[in-house]
C-alpha cells in the first residue's frame, strides 16, 4: 500500500479528475486515453472487480490479465460496494470535486443505483456525465444488453464481411467497443471545452450500435444514399474478395494504388506499359468502372517479383506500399523499434512488461509519469484519504464492507 | 451563389473555426464530426478538388460522389491554388482568425507549400495545427505514402484476419483511416480545452500506422505482453474461425454470452442443462480454458431454434443478442427507424438524400442547421468576403486563377 499522494500529471487534460465506473473494454479504453493525456482517473470497482481483470488472458496474478494491464495503466483503483449506503455516499463524496464521470452499464441500472445524471448533478452541478451504452434510448433495442459481437453483427460489420468473402464473420478485435470508446473520448473532450467556455456540464450517451452503423453506412450506403436509390449499397472496391494484401512471388505486401502516378509504375513493372493508354485503365474513373478486370491484372502482375523487390520499387516510385505483418512480425517491426513504440516497464507485481507508447505527438507533450495498472482496490485508502475521510472513517468503511482495500496476499483467497 | 453570411451553429464547438486542408476519408471524417458539433469548417480545396469527390461512387453531379456527401456535410468549400502566391496569401489571411487547421499529406509537403507549423503559427500563434499522417516521423517509414489498405496490412489487421480465417484480408471498410480520423478529433478537442486553460496552441501529428497498431496490440499482444513472454500473442476467443454470427435453424443471429447468467439459459435451451455443473463449462475461467469445445457446443445448440425464437428467448433471459444484419437489412432496421437515424434531406443539386443523424446524444444538443455538402469552390466568394477581401480583390483573385468559384454550369467542363 502506498499512501503517497498522486502527483499531478502533465498533458492536455492535466487537472481533470475522472471518476470511472466502466469495465471490460469500451470504457477502460476511453479513460485510458484520458489518463494518457494527464487526467487523473479513479477506477471505481465493485467487490467483484472489473470483469476484464479475468477475461483478457492469463496473467501472473489473479485479476491481472494482460489485456487489463494495457487498458488500465495510469489509473488508480478504489473498491466500493455501491449497494452499501456508505459505499454509495463515499462515491458521491469523490464526485464532489470530479470533472467527468464515465459509466458503461444500461441507463436503468444507473438509475437503480441512484447514480442518474440528476443524482450526480445534485452533488456536482457541472459534471460531465458520459455513458457508453449499447443502443440509443429512443428505439426498441434500448434495453438490450450489448457486447462487441452483438453490435458488430447487428450494425452490419459481419454483413460486410459476408458481402466481401461469402460468410458473415466478426472482425477479430472488439471493433464496436473500440469505436465507441474512441468516440466517447471525443465527446468528453468537446464537453470539457464547452464547459470551460460556458460553465455548463453535460450528460452524454454514446450508443455502440448507432456509432458502429454510422461508420458502416457513411462508407457503404453508397448508391442507396439517394431517394430513390441510384443503385446498390456497398463500395465495390472494398466489398470485394480481391481486397486483400497482394501475393508476391515469395509472400505478401500491403499495397494500394489509386491515381495514375501510383498505378502507371505498376503497369511498367508488370511488363504491361500499354495499359497506361488503355481507355479501360488510364484514369481513376476508368479503372473504377473496370474494377474487377483491374484487380485481376494486379493480382497476376504482383506475382512477378518478390516482396523485397516490390518494397524497394514502390518506395522509389512513390507507390503506397509497406510490409504485410502478422501479429508476431508486427511486434518486431523496425519502424516501431525506431519510434520506441513498445517500451519495457517494470510492473511492481506483474514483472517486466511491453507497454505501448501513446501513438500521437503533441508539441506540449503527453503524460510523463507512468502508473502501473492497479490491483482491485489497491488505492482505496489513499483515494478516500485524499477525499477528506479521516483514518477512523476509512477504517469504519473497510470494516463494514462498504470499501475494500487490496492486500498483497488477498489474491490467494480469490477463486 | 449564396452571399448570405453563414449563421453560427449550435453545439459543443460553436464559435470554433476550422481551416480544413484534408481530403478523401481520414481528414474529412475528422472535420465532419467537428462540424456536426457546431464548428465552422472551411474546406480548402485545390483546383483539382478533394479526390474523394470522384472515388466514392457515382453521384448525380460530377465531383459529388455519395461517400463524399456523407463526409462533407456542414462544411463550405473554398477553392484556392496554393501554389499561386496570392492563393497562399489568401489562405494565411483565413488562418488569422482560425482556431484549428487540419491537413493529411506528408509533413514535407506542408513545408514545401510553406504551411509548416512555424509558417502558420507566424500568422496565428495559438493555432491548433493537426496533421493526420501515415507513419510517425521518427521512424524509417516516415516518408512512405499511406492509404488505408497499406496501414491495415502493415499494422496487423490483415494478419489478424489470417490468424482467424486462414488468409490475410482487409476489413472491408477503411478502418485505419476511420480510426485515425476519430483519434484526430480527440486530439483536437483536448487541445482546444488545453488552449482555453493555458492560452497555448498545439502541433499534433496523428500517425495512422501507430494508432492502428495500438488498437491491434492492446487487444492482442496478450501473453507476449510479458518479458519473457508467458505464451503466444492473440486473444484466442477473437482470433478464432468460430467467432462469427451464429447459425440458427433459419438464418443468423448476433449473440454473445460470457457470464454464467448469460450462458446457463443457453445450456437450458440447448437441452443440455447438466453443463451448468460441468467443471469444463461452469465458470468464465472454465469455459475460457475449454474455448474450442465450448464454441462447438454453442454452434450445435443454436441450430435447434429459429432466429425469431432465439431473439425472444434471449431478450427474456437477458442474454446479449440482436438481429444479424446485412448492409441492406441494416438500412431497414426498425430500431434505427425509431430513433430517426436515416433522415431524408434535400440537397440543392443532388436531390433527396439519406443523411445520418449524429449518433450521440448530448444534453446541450448538437448542431441544428444542416449545410449540404458543397461543390468545389461553391463558397469561394462568400468565404473571401467574410475574411475581409473587397469585391475588387476577390475578382482579381478569381481572374488570376489564385481562387476559383464554382459555377452551376462549370461541371460540364470537367472530365
Amino acid at each position: 500500500m502506498n499512501e503517497t499522494v498522486c502527483p499531478p500529471a502533465k498533458g492536455l487534460l492535466a487537472g481533470i479528475k475522472v471518476i470511472d465506473l466502466t469495465s471490460v473494454v469500451i470504457g477502460p479504453l476511453c479513460t485510458q486515453i484520458l489518463a494518457d493525456h494527464g487526467a487523473e482517473v479513479i477506477k471505481v470497482e465493485s467487490p467483484e472487480g472489473d470483469v476484464g481483470r479475468h477475461l483478457g488472458g492469463r496473467g501472473k496474478s489473479p485479476g491481472m490479465a494482460p489485456k487489463f494491464l494495457h487498458l488500465n495503466r495510469n489509473k488508480r483503483s478504489i473498491c466500493l460496494d455501491l449497494k452499501h449506503p456508505e459505499g454509495h455516499a463515499a462515491l458521491l463524496r469523490l464526485l464532489r470535486d470530479a470533472d467527468v464521470m464515465t459509466w458503461n452499464v444500461r441507463p436503468d441500472s444507473m438509475a437503480r443505483m441512484k447514480l442518474s445524471y440528476e443524482d450526480v448533478r445534485a452533488v456536482k452541478p457541472d459534471i460531465i456525465y458520459c455513458g457508453m451504452i449499447g443502443f440509443g434510448q429512443d428505439g426498441r433495442y434500448a434495453a438490450l444488453p450489448a457486447y462487441d459481437p452483438v453490435v458488430q453483427g447487428s450494425a452490419g460489420v459481419a454483413g460486410l464481411m459476408a458481402k466481401a468473402f461469402g460468410e458473415p464473420r466478426y472482425v477479430p478485435y472488439v471493433l464496436a467497443d473500440r469505436t465507441g470508446g474512441l468516440i466517447a473520448v471525443q465527446m468528453i473532450a468537446m464537453a470539457l471545452f464547452h464547459r470551460e467556455r460556458s460553465g455548463e456540464g453535460q450528460s452524454i450517451q454514446v450508443p455502440m450500435f448507432e456509432n458502429m452503423a454510422t461508420q458502416v453506412l457513411t462508407e457503404h450506403l453508397y448508391h442507396r444514399t439517394y431517394v430513390p436509390a441510384l443503385g446498390e449499397a456497398g463500395d465495390p472496391r472494398l466489398v470485394n474478395a480481391s481486397y486483400t494484401p497482394m501475393k508476391t512471388s515469395d509472400g505478401y505486401i500491403s499495397l494500394t494504388a489509386n491515381t495514375n502516378p501510383q498505378v502507371f509504375p505498376l503497369f511498367d513493372a508488370f511488363g504491361l506499359p500499354h495499359l497506361k493508354d488503355d481507355p479501360r485503365f488510364n484514369s481513376v474513373a476508368a479503372r473504377f468502372a473496370h474494377v474487377q478486370e483491374y484487380f485481376q491484372i494486379r493480382v497476376e502482375g504482383m506475382k512477378k517479383h518478390s516482396t523485397a523487390w516490390w518494397l524497394d520499387y514502390c518506395q522509389k516510385h512513390d507507390v503506397p506500399a509497406a510490409p504485410y505483418h502478422t501479429l508476431e512480425s508486427l511486434i518486431d517491426d523496425p519502424h516501431l523499434a525506431d519510434v520506441g513504440f513498445l517500451q519495457q516497464r517494470e510492473h511492481p507485481t506483474e514483472g517486466r512488461l511491453l507497454d505501448l507508447k501513446p501513438a500521437n505527438t503533441l508539441s506540449s507533450g503527453t503524460r510523463e509519469d507512468w502508473l502501473p495498472a492497479p490491483h482491485l482496490g489497491e488505492q482505496t485508502r489513499q483515494i478516500l484519504a485524499e477525499a477528506g475521510f479521516t483514518a477512523a472513517q476509512i477504517e469504519a468503511l473497510l470494516a463494514s464492507g462498504a470499501a475494500r482495500q487490496h492486500r498483497a496476499d488477498a489474491d490467494k483467497d480469490r477463486p
